[in-house]
Formats: C-alpha cells, sequence, structure tokens
C-alpha cells in the first residue's frame, strides 16, 4: 500500500467490529515493519503488553475511563517507555561492535554520553518521545496490513501500572487499540489539521 | 511509494550532499502527509524552526556537539512540543465544534479533562509522545518524497532554547536534519532490531 493511501486511510478508529479478531502472525508482520523505527542510540526503549483476553482487556477498561474501544478491539497494546534504558545499553553496545561500527574501548563512553543525556529529569521524556516514534510506526504498519488502531493516552497511568504490574524502569506512555472497523458504525470526518504557516515558525515566535 | 519499501529504506543518514537543496514547496508536500498523524485531543502539540541558512546551522551544530551533518544537511527542523498545549485548545475544540462533534456545552469538560491528564508533571510526557509521532510521520514522508533526514536527541536542549529563543511553553523533542544522502559516503549496515519476543511481554515480565 503507498505511504501517503496509508496515511490517509488510517484513522482513529471508534468502533472495532467484535467478531474480528487479529491473529498473532499478523500482529508479527506489524512488528516487522515497526520495528525499523528510529531509536536513540539504537535503544528501542518500548516494550508492549497485548491485552486480549476478555479479563484482561475489561481491567484495562477500568483503567481508560470504560471507554467501549477497549473491550471491542480485539487486542489493545500497552505501549511502555523504558525510563532506564541508558543503564541497559550493553545487548545494543555488544550488536555495535559485533558489527564492527566501534571498538570496545567505546563502550563506556557511550554508557557515560546516554546517561548524561536521558537520566534523571530527562527520563520519562526520553521514554516518550522514543516510544512515540515506534507507537507511530505500529499504527502505520498496521493499517498498512489492513488492520485498525486507536491510540488512546486518556487512561489512569497509575492505575495500569498496578493492574498489569508494570515494573518501575517503565512508563505507560499510550494504548493503542488493535483490531477491525466495525464498518455498520461511521466515523467522524477527520479533524482539521494546522496549516504550514501555524507549524513551521520563525526564531522568536 | 510502498510504505514496507519507505520502513525499509528510510536510515539515519549521516552524510549529505551539500550541493543539494530541498525546497520549500517538497518541506510542503512532506508537512501535508506528516500533519495526518494523530495527537491528544488532536492538539498537535508540536511546531517546527527550520535552520536553514548557515549561519543558523552553524549556532544549532554549536548546541549539537558540533556534529558535521548539522551544517551539511540542507535543513535542520528543531521539533517542539508544546507542554502546555492543555491552555490552548479553544481553536481545536472551535474545529471540533463547527464540525459538528459534540455542542458548545463540551467546551468546559474537554478542557478540564486535558488539564487533568496532561498538566503539572505530565506535561514534558505529553510534549514528547505527541511530538515523537508527528516526528516518525515526518521522517516516513520524507523518504516517501526521496528526502533524507536523521533524528537527533544528542544536543544541549538549553543550549538550543537559547540560541533559538524559544519559548518557555515548548521542550525542544529533537532534531530532524533534512536533505539528501551523499551516495559517495556509504552509510553503515542498519543496526539491530530486537525480536518480537523480547518487544512483547506477558504481564509481570
Amino acid at each position: 500500500m503507498e505511504l501517503n493511501q496509508v496515511f490517509e486511510q488510517r484513522r482513529a478508529v471508534n468502533f472495532f467490529d467484535t467478531e474480528k479478531k487479529i491473529d498473532e502472525e499478523t500482529i508479527r508482520r506489524i512488528y516487522d515493519i515497526a520495528k525499523l523505527a528510529p531509536s536513540s542510540f539504537n535503544l528501542q526503549p518500548w516494550k508492549i503488553i497485548l491485552a486480549s483476553d476478555p479479563e484482561q482487556k475489561e481491567k484495562l477498561k477500568k483503567c481508560a475511563g470504560g471507554q467501549p474501544k477497549v473491550t471491542e478491539a480485539s487486542h489493545v497494546a500497552i505501549v511502555l517507555g523504558d525510563k532506564k534504558a541508558y543503564e541497559k545499553m550493553d545487548p545494543i553496545l555488544d550488536d555495535f561492535i559485533a558489527r564492527g561500527f566501534f571498538g570496545e574501548q567505546m563502550r563506556d563512553t557511550l554508557k557515560g554520553m546516554a546517561k548524561g543525556l536521558y537520566a534523571g529529569e530527562n527520563e520519562r521524556a526520553f521514554a516518550s518521545r522514543n516510544a512515540g516514534l515506534f507507537a507511530m510506526s505500529f499504527m502505520l504498519a498496521a493499517k498498512s496490513l489492513g488492520v485498525d488502531t486507536h491510540p488512546m493516552d486518556g487512561m489512569d497511568n497509575n492505575a495500569v501500572r498496578e493492574a498489569f504490574n508494570v515494573p518501575d524502569d517503565y512508563d505507560v506512555v499510550m494504548l493503542i487499540a488493535i483490531g477491525k472497523h466495525d464498518e455498520a458504525k461511521a466515523l467522524l470526518p477527520r479533524a482539521g489539521r494546522k496549516p504550514f504557516e501555524e507549524v513551521f515558525v520563525k526564531e522568536t515566535f
């Protein structure tokens, strides 16, 4: 599917067909595209808990203001961002070194750089922007394979964290409902987008 | 261009052809695709300062550890996330109301919801994840139009803020170098990606 068509056809789908389930093979195919998203130092600081059985989705719905799409969707991805990825760099650096990008002597330098950039007060921003890159990739890859999604950030993060035992290192960045649009229920027209001039600004705007 | 090809061909390009400039018309075409990215309440809480003249790029390079690509690229987008977008909802709500999504009586409810979700300690995470969605859309849209990019977050945010007079409401989320790959300089092979099982985890991982 052409990229511009994917962008045009990707909508935040509110109404999922409860009869149409997405199989794991399809989710793996979506991931095989989405995993190509870039990330800081290639750390890929994200994880997904896929809520798919009725009890999990019911539990998640309670954390998300009771929105019906949480249980109507085939799956809901709980997208987690790793705030402490800079402490877990070794496997990524092993990969870089194995590929000959640089030598072993760079390991500590790169760890120090990452810590300087992403630790402390920057941890959540780091996790959120990286998980945002991945989440967008996931939604576009899904649409290109005929799968609809709905990104949500209107949930009680602490409740999700408790209900799904999310480790402290991870931030709950967003939820993505996944399934097939129930075409009997029309979506609203797409909301407006800001004109170029409003987004692309000059210094001192 | 097919979406999966765009993902495969999008690389973080380190070497830009300094002779090849991207014209504003192309950047507008990229935006016309990327603007379709979703955002919280459709707030589109992002702005871009495009550094394109040599002085601007030199100034920016100093904030980004002297990386040559900052000046070699045709443009560098300074991607800003609006931490206070929840205080600027009226034009977006006007659009929703004009389209008949809901009535005027919902305005204050929605403002209250957004404030509850995104204010205070959540401001940077809100700005970062939304700007991440847009940044990924921008890089993919660019590649589909033959334009290369390189996302960077290894810069001194406060220095960028000062050098470009970024208002307090905005966070400097990342830089995106924009241009054409200098094909005389080969890129490294793509770094590894985590297997499905490492990213898609169970509850209590």
